[in-house]
């Protein structure tokens, strides 16, 4: 009860890991580099204008004033860890003293080394660039409203046929066909082409044979171009070489293709295996470190590797949270256990596919209304809970019309604010 | 029928022209240089942390899209008007040809020429602004919960004891009784300071003297330290210099004290009033141009000048669709007259006043329940409408816990996005 634990990194399992400790009365310091926590299985809908990106963030300072307990928020990046000392030093106000510390920072994306991959395709792991995307798309859509001789197509390759290369191309087929015709009416519907890249021979690969077919049939009938066993060899700003031997003209890549370590994690001096995430004992504390433990997506058990998603995180989370507090107490450990209560993808409006452990599956429209509802249900906070389905619910009801509804936030976002190095504002544009 | 009209702008001036000539049948062209319109009167709100810029905001490609009739949207900031073969220059596309053509651009601050005020005062009059007001005020805070020992104040100026100061102030004392607390545990309330200084030696000029003393009580009750009969002199980075001789330490000056013409009107060719307003006719035409009007904040009829505020813009924007109408006729136009319906501003939660054209006043709650009501209705669109309420409902019942519910917006909006000028991507921020 004397112990001082700080968790870095607010997401799913740095939430789940401060819940157990706040109730139990610790003095909790969660360490973010953002204000916020991102409701991340969502940011597809950031990037593509279905949702306001205050739809899916909660402000960590209003998640920790919830607690009675001795917790505290500290905004700042975690810049290395002082084993020796027990402290983590961060690129803001002193060192943080430890007994107990939490890893739990998440992943960032996985380029294989893939050339130009990193430097000319963009992601969707983060709030900031799922709104760089977003921007980017409509842009180019807004852009070739005033160019009617070049700039016929606004080509779009997604890279990576899991659950997020699906949701993103599934989202712009829905953009093509619903949208465009009602608020571009200057473009043809042929002006954004969707092209999802998979280099295995099937979508999802870890779902059942039949959702995969499922989820292949949908994305063609929505007008993805979908291709299958083609592996991107180089990107470039407006190109891309395809293991197929051919090039293809791109205006914006978004790759969706494995996450990875965040590279800064090689300095902490933790043990790292596969993709750079941090080895973990199977009680999931952090190998050769008794006073840490990581989880979720940076951590990983070598002989029990898990998937990279919310519903892992969340479990490890409570269960360190609870093998801290044994051990405080001098009690034993307990090896983690994974319950799977099953996996979800969506596909678009209407369509979604769903596996349960026991190997039933749904999909169409039931899939994707128990999508939706896990989805809301698992939003942090009221607030953002309301909002979301008032969302949801126009888009479902007033669809084409709200369509691109948050398309308005682009240009304010990116003619803000304050620079996050100096601290200083930056100058606003001029008023209108 | 066969004529071509531009607007200009997409406020409540340029909205309300639109509407009219929509439903005629007209070719309209609707030009902004953003893509989404703002409802201005809340951006003091957007400022404070009260609500997310989307819920304010309205994309324009949406609204032109609710029109049957031959209208688009063109998004570019205009650069230049050739009266002489009536077209419009723009920064993207080719010149816009005009039959008709309506200005209705709003205004920007006035300064006044107080030496350093245009480059160290903020001001609220593009959600560009309000979000870096906001990301100013809240990083302040933030870094002062890392700083115990220095910094120990956060002090905020408002300049100008009109609506818009008014409103300013009085939010940010609530901030400060209510927020604070809670969110900010590590800081004491009077961490932060609130000043509001007035030039002249009442508040809300306009008003009458009771709403003005009261406006005044119900401040200094919430711990605004209004200073009255106090100018500026000088702005300085931290510091402003005073007409009563005294130098006051500032952490954010916020500019609130009157409004002017955005400057490159000046090249545009057209006749400048006071305020660098463009001069009217009393139906509205531009002083010596017969195909060109003029409405909402950047007009001016001399002999009878009009608060810069939502009511007449709406009211000016409506007559002159009907005016173009008449004209294309051959009919005669008619002279503007205004139909002034009362004053309103803000001071808090529960406190407002409200002034009626027959001499009758309200303040208190029911001043702010009548304000609360008046904005929403106004507020464009469903979904907006819908959200603010849901805002607005949160904000009431679960104050002080959702005080700074969208707080987590202020770094995605700095670390986001495209560059306005080139259209190319900045790059993102490290994933988290």
């Amino acid at each position: 009860m004397g112990q001082r634990v700080v968790i870095v990194g607010a997401g799913f399992g740095g939430q789940h890991a401060y819940h157990e400790l706040a109730k139990a009365g610790y003095d909790v310091t969660l360490v973010d580099r953002h204000p916020y926590t991102t409701f991340q299985p969502l940011l597809y809908q950031v990037a593509t204008g279905g949702l306001n990106p205050g739809d899916i963030a909660f402000p960590l300072r209003r998640f920790v004033s919830r607690s009675k307990g001795r917790t505290k928020f500290r905004r700042a990046t975690v810049t290395g860890i002082d084993a020796e000392n027990k402290r983590v030093l961060t690129n803001r106000g002193a060192p943080i003293e430890y007994d107990t510390l939490v890893l739990a920072q998440g992943a960032g994306p996985n380029f294989f080394n893939i050339p130009g991959a990193h430097e000319n395709a963009r992601t969707i792991y983060s709030r900031a660039e799922a709104l760089q995307v977003r921007d980017l798309l409509f842009s180019g859509l807004e852009q070739m409203t005033t160019e009617p001789n070049h700039g016929q197509h606004f080509t779009v390759l997604v890279v990576g046929g899991g659950a997020t290369g699906v949701e993103m191309a599934g989202t712009l087929a829905e953009m093509k066909s619903e949208a465009i015709p009602v608020v571009y009416p200057e473009l043809s519907q042929d002006s954004l082409r969707v092209i999802l890249a998979e280099m295995a021979d099937t979508l999802l690969a870890p779902f059942e044979p039949r959702l995969q077919r499922y989820t292949l049939h949908e994305l063609r009938k929505r007008g993805v171009d979908v291709r299958l066993g083609t592996a991107v060899k180089e990107v470039r700003p407006d190109s891309v070489d395809l293991s197929d031997g051919s090039t293809l003209g791109v205006d914006l890549v978004i790759w969706a293709s494995g996450v990875g370590a965040h590279p800064e994690v090689s300095e902490w001096g933790v043990p790292q295996g596969k993709g750079g995430r941090i080895e973990v004992e199977p009680d999931l504390r952090v190998k050769g470190h008794r006073d840490m433990w990581a989880i979720g997506d940076c951590a990983v058990e070598p002989d029990s590797p898990l998937p990279q998603l919310a519903q892992p995180a969340m479990q490890m989370g409570t269960h360190v949270g609870k093998q801290i507090i044994a051990a405080d107490r001098g009690e034993e450990t307990t090896p983690f256990a994974y319950d799977d209560k099953g996996t979800m993808a969506t596909i678009g409006r209407n369509a979604a596919v769903v596996q349960f452990p026991n190997g039933r599956t749904v999909t169409g429209f039931a899939a994707w209304a128990l999508w939706v509802g896990v989805h809301l249900a698992t939003l942090l906070g009221g607030r953002n809970r309301l909002q979301a389905m008032v969302n949801t619910a126009f888009r479902y009801f007033a669809w084409p019309q709200s369509a691109t509804n948050i398309v308005g936030d682009a240009v304010a976002e990116d003619d803000s604010a304050v620079d996050p190095d100096s601290g200083r504002p930056r100058q606003p544009h001029q008023a209108e």
